[in-house]
């Protein structure tokens, strides 16, 4: 059967993840737009400090009715980390996008630290999983039982908004529920692939990420005015300039004169793009009404594995090897561990900065730790290490060998528009300065890497390793995925 | 009466636009959107050569049906501008948003000059003034008038498209329908006020902007991949740098490297920076698809009258005078003309480039009739003259007074966020080397602009005169019009 997937609106969202609801039946979610506001029956003051019942699902509904469960008038200081927050009013932290790969693992990683986490999702990046036809290597839990297990291990509450940042009202509800002191804001469509499948995910993810951006913007400006913004940006949005990748900005000397300026950008797909339109977007924000903002532009993050998900299986990270969300590190040491040949892009010298998930925790932490002033728009550059996508299989190659792996590696036809031989030289000192120690891609690291997608082997879907999507093929047509 | 205005989804356009129709009778446009594409009884090879007899309404309604006219299958070169059109195919313009200010004045140009015109437009500016409560200084026809009349004045004829081109299938049966071999991309929210009015309009302005520009681009990549995309881009969009402004890049030398850059972006509302969200997609499908085409960076732009517009008074193109739609030369001759004190903003510093819209239907031409190359992203910055509003005010003043009018300036609270004194050099060289003979600003200019004024004050309502926006006020909450 050949069915039509996402089409380009933003009541789409709604409809998309009302889809996923009855497609996963064990889901207990009541998302915001189920119900109006109207009906609402607890009065906004309860709602914004009430939590569930300790061992019992801490999924906050922003103004809608839980379905069988007791909402007490109990208040968020009733949690464990109440001592410390009273005291420390910078330390609740809101999550947009909690429950996909890097959220999760910062979710967790902020909760332990003590930080009050709430994870705002619509979850449609596992919406996207079914549709494509794509799995995470690793099993993972409903967002429900995840923060329930959290609960259980280690007796912190993560709390849950379910819905869709592009539904002001149900963003709204959320800020005045848990009124933030920092977001970080991983919630948008963040494949580059996805975003060139065709016209209407193109258009989706521009959608998506910008308006949903405005929108907490918006709401910090309404509900949260000295609310610090965490954004999550790209270092793809400078693209491959001949010349130095600075943090954000490059002072420019021209005709005599000197201003330092925003760093040009030159971002390769519709995803890419969209960041940089949010980037632009936020700077004038931060000037017009004294938002303060720190736009992370994140290399390409590997790993799974971080200090709080591997406390309990059900904590467990998404790990995605697949030609649309997979990303190039994660990927080769799927194709080594199932005997697939490592699969170069074109003649292989793009180089990127990269970054071990247990980095990106740490950067986010720093950023919240230390924000941007009132009016400011910090850009820092994270990422730890560069490497040629040539240099990564030869890494991999060679840990492959000490674990009896015979890995091979194929060129194929570059299905990116991109420079596949160029400079590349991107600073990254603003994180190092606030304290971050890296995690070095080590061979120890490799081997692990390895070694636990040897043991998820089993369960790789070979057909979703090889690219699918075309940059130049990209069509006005929706495509379907035959079942 | 208070009422809420515009809600912020793509399908607005159509609510809204459906709307404009309920409260004027006398429009008789068939709305894409009112017909489903099954229902149309006319094949597409009928639809796409089709035109209305002459001395009808020369509307094309896009697989939709018109109401109670005649279609007859009569090709296009049956029209009077014919004996070109087989030996020239080049000269098929589409002009998305041509009922607007610059739009119309470009539309009836390039007929005049022997182009074959088609306007693309959902007439959703007319439908902002009923909104807005505000209305043209000069009395403005329908678009159907307008087109008839100028049949009957010149014998040639433009053909009308009514949609949005944010519904991709009315802009791909537009496509199909005209095959251009230009588009001139007007279609946008114009106004910075207007996106700074309140959240929805924040949102409908990008959203409208740069989905509606991302369709113009698949549709080109789809339907006619050689066709030249000729963008409305602003000069805002490069705000006001302390070097120098280049036209699109700039050549940076860095740590003893160079390379030359897209020109750093730094807008200052929620609309410039749509049109920095659009020149970046646009640069990206240039390199990615080979699109070609060319941004042009306008200034501010003055003046009602080209040779066109004055054939007939059915011609007249519209004058906006008042605080959201109204730029300052032409608000400022208005004021003059009717006794309102000058409204300078702050400090009166702000440095723009300013051009003649007999320039702007002049360098559109240019831009067509010198293509950009097959995957060239060309960018011009399109205005004369560089002007402070102080110098602008005092050029009115004086002008004022050789007619008699006494003319005062005050200064208002700056409503905007924007350096009121500044270093400002903008580069306009590209247009004049391709044979751009500007209109600069005269006093006979001046005197004739005031004139007109003078001529239409009886039509002028002093309360829409003041600004009403504040970029720092803006809520989330929608501004609702009192009646």
């Amino acid at each position: 059967m050949a069915h039509s997937i996402l089409p380009c609106c933003s009541i789409n969202s709604c409809l998309t993840t009302k889809t996923y609801l009855k497609n996963n039946n064990t889901c207990s979610a009541v998302f915001y737009d189920a119900v109006p506001l109207q009906t609402c029956k607890y009065p906004k003051t309860v709602l914004r400090s009430c939590t569930l019942r300790p061992r019992r699902q801490s999924i906050i509904y922003a103004a809608a009715t839980p379905m069988s469960q007791e909402i007490e008038k109990s208040t968020l200081t009733g949690s464990p980390q109440s001592s410390s927050e009273s005291s420390a009013k910078s330390k609740k932290v809101m999550i947009i996008g909690g429950d996909g790969y890097c959220g999760w693992a910062t979710a967790l990683h902020l909760s332990n630290k003590g930080y009050e986490v709430a994870i705002v999702d619509n979850l449609v990046r596992r919406l996207f999983d079914h549709q494509l036809g794509i799995d995470s290597l690793t099993p993972i839990s409903s967002i429900q039982n995840r923060v329930r297990r959290w609960k259980s291990v280690t007796g912190k509450s993560i709390h849950v908004f379910i819905g869709d940042i592009c539904d002001f009202e149900f963003l709204s509800e959320a800020f005045k529920s848990f009124e933030p002191d920092s977001v970080v804001h991983f919630g948008e469509q963040r494949s580059a692939p996805y975003s060139m499948i065709d016209r209407s995910r193109a258009v989706y993810t521009q959608h998506n990420n910008v308006i949903g951006t405005l929108n907490v913007l918006f709401a910090i400006k309404e509900f949260s005015q000295e609310c610090h913004l965490v954004k999550l940006g790209t270092m793809g949005e400078y693209g491959t300039p001949n010349i130095d990748i600075e943090e954000g900005y490059i002072t420019i000397t021209h005709n005599g004169r000197t201003d330092t300026l925003p760093y040009p950008k030159q971002a390769s797909s519709f995803y890419h793009l969209s960041k940089v339109h949010d980037s632009h977007n936020i700077a004038f924000t931060c000037k017009a009404w004294g938002i303060r903002a720190t736009d992370l532009n994140q290399g390409v993050v590997y790993g799974v594995r971080t200090d709080e998900t591997d406390m309990h299986e059900e904590l467990c990270n998404r790990f995605d090897y697949d030609g649309v969300f997979g990303t190039a590190l994660n990927r080769f040491c799927v194709q080594a561990a199932v005997g697939h040949p490592l699969t170069v892009y074109g003649k292989g010298g793009q180089t990127r900065g990269y970054l071990d998930i247990r980095d990106t925790v740490q950067c986010v932490e720093l950023a919240i730790a230390n924000p941007a002033k009132p009016g400011e728009f910090r850009v820092f550059n994270q990422f730890t290490e560069q490497f040629s996508v040539n240099d990564l299989a030869r890494l991999v190659t060679n840990a492959g060998k000490k674990l009896g792996l015979e890995v091979q590696t194929i060129s194929v036809p570059n299905p990116r528009v991109e420079a596949e031989e160029h400079y590349y030289n991107a600073k990254h000192t603003k994180l190092i300065e606030l304290g971050l120690r890296p995690h070095l891609l080590s061979e120890s690291l490799l081997d692990s890497l390895l070694n636990f997608a040897i043991k998820f082997k089993d369960q790789v879907d070979a057909a979703q390793i090889m690219p699918t999507v075309s940059w130049k093929k990209i069509g006005v047509k929706t495509r379907t995925v035959s079942v």
